[in-house]
């Protein structure tokens, strides 16, 4: 079975899901600058939750470049994760419309969570049908920056009950990590970056 | 004629289907836990039509990989089946709003029969226009899982008179039926599900 | 140039148009089949509409068949045809919601008039870029659906500030005009319908 | 790396935005050609917006048609060039909204520009991926055209403060220069025009 469709369905969920987001930018009511303003965190998540999105298109990209035959396993596990990046535009506008506040905080990171559990999923699942010659587990080395963005979105999770802005740093900075090219990390994970 | 237009249009309609019923999940008014709380129905009829609109979708490109011709006749039984499919969103809505009341919840099972019914005729309209080696013919065989999907969508409509858990409880089965590889009748259908 | 990202484009529109019409259907405030009445003509009108998107999608298919070359006139008369089609969803929901009042039903028609005209103006576009040897004006013939389709349109936005119901009469009558196969025209129309 | 996946995404976003637009046109309360009036700004916005989402996406099909192979930083100044025009339904709809006061004007412009940066940084890109022997870079010669948008942009915004008529004058201007076929220009351009 070809993988193109996978592609296709993939790409058209993402875009929608990354220009649904833009839905969410309600027209201030005023015509002026100050009526823009009020917006600001909201835009702020806007741009956050665009970045994410577009990490995940590329990484998916990547992905899928390793692999030569799609199977149940994998369509279902792909599934599984373009549900949670489609709760990400539902999370962003909680998020963004009460300023950040701790538990719109908390969800947008227990998704953001989730969709890097079921990225490792559908890795794991790809891996798992090219058997023991998987280019792909190769490439995948020891899966670092993976296993260090669970730990970030646990402990920005946790800090939302302490002070929410630690939980916005650490999104941020996962969204780096993956973003600014590591050239240590980079090579080993170069197939799936690159 | 090229089937290559057909899956893309089909691609992007589910693919837009999909993330319609997100937009359904509106935002909560206060940014508390108990916030959510309200929405749990709602979500739940969310992930019910996910894993819906993904079988069908699961199943339209496995139906689509035995075909190698495509008519006029094909293109308006697979535009039908997106008619149906295109109504979910909204029964979902209706139905998660109202907390799965007896008249939605019919509804929205009304419409699952139908898109039933839809997928049903454009399998037969492939079959009809492959002629007497039809390997999609072969490999339906009785299709039985149809068939049961029809009689229990007919029974959970009639159940939402005397308890709508029961229905409710019936859609989720027919979503596991296919969802959950079943060996003998997997054997059967393999082209279809595989 | 290939004509492939054309095709991607314009189904990627189509197919939202067609499933942003789902987006007009609002739910009933209440639970009840009678909460259900008041949405028919709506949903009459959605029928029309996505009937309309698919004869549209599927001519624009047939259409691009015969096209080997495409250039910027094409991709501009193209962009010129989606507009139109794009406020389909618009007037159906203006429509729908005033129950097929006059102004509103005679906006529909001449939203449908001018998209007639921008497919023509395409097929002329594509039979210019073709040449004298072009096999897409062959196929054409007279083009009388076309024409026939122009002139009912027409009749029918005149009808609105009579009886409207003859207005709507006539939008379903031209659909089935093309829906329905008629044999004499069909051999002539062949390869735009087939 | 296929360039493929990243057209289709392309075209995924750009159909959505440009179809994003349609869903601002909201339904006027009444059923006469005077709840239109009213719209009319709203409507003259849409067809601007429209036509200059018709300019980029053309504009971009013209420019992957120079690239071979895609790189990690080819794909995020793409998505930079998606995000800005992500944000053009949101200001079309102020814009339109507020009948084209200062502010909002001045906002659609500013979003215009950036735009038309991210274009150029794009373009940069590939030309620099490409290296010395870019036919790209031939093409593309002095980049006249993106030049005088720039500047015709930057006295649109600052135009907003006298009299925001010549924004939106000038914001015409440039779809124009864009839309109109410049022989001059043309034959500089042509690779990425035609």
């Amino acid at each position: 079975m070809s993988k193109t469709r996978l592609e296709a369905f993939s790409d058209g969920v993402i875009a929608i899901l990354i220009t649904i987001l833009v839905l969410e930018l309600k027209i201030p009511h005023v015509d002026t600058l100050e009526g823009l303003r009020p917006m600001l965190p909201v835009f702020a998540c806007y741009v956050m939750s665009f970045v994410y999105l577009g990490i995940y298109w590329n990484n998916h990209h990547h992905l899928l470049h390793t692999v030569d035959h799609v199977n149940g396993r994998i369509l279902w596990t792909n599934l599984h994760l373009l549900f949670w990046l489609s709760l990400i535009p539902f999370a962003t506008a909680w998020m963004g419309e009460n300023h950040f506040s701790p538990v719109p905080t908390a969800v947008y990171g227990g998704i953001l969570w989730m969709a890097a559990v079921a990225f490792t999923v559908l890795v794991r699942t790809i891996v798992a049908s090219q058997g023991a010659r998987s280019t792909l587990r190769a490439a995948l080395g020891r899966d670092r920056k993976g296993k260090i963005s669970l730990v970030l979105y646990s402990v920005a999770i946790a800090a939302t009950f302490f002070d929410h802005w630690i939980s916005v740093g650490l999104y941020v900075l996962v969204a780096m990590i993956w973003f600014v090219p590591d050239s240590r990390i980079e090579s080993r994970l170069k197939p799936l970056k690159e």
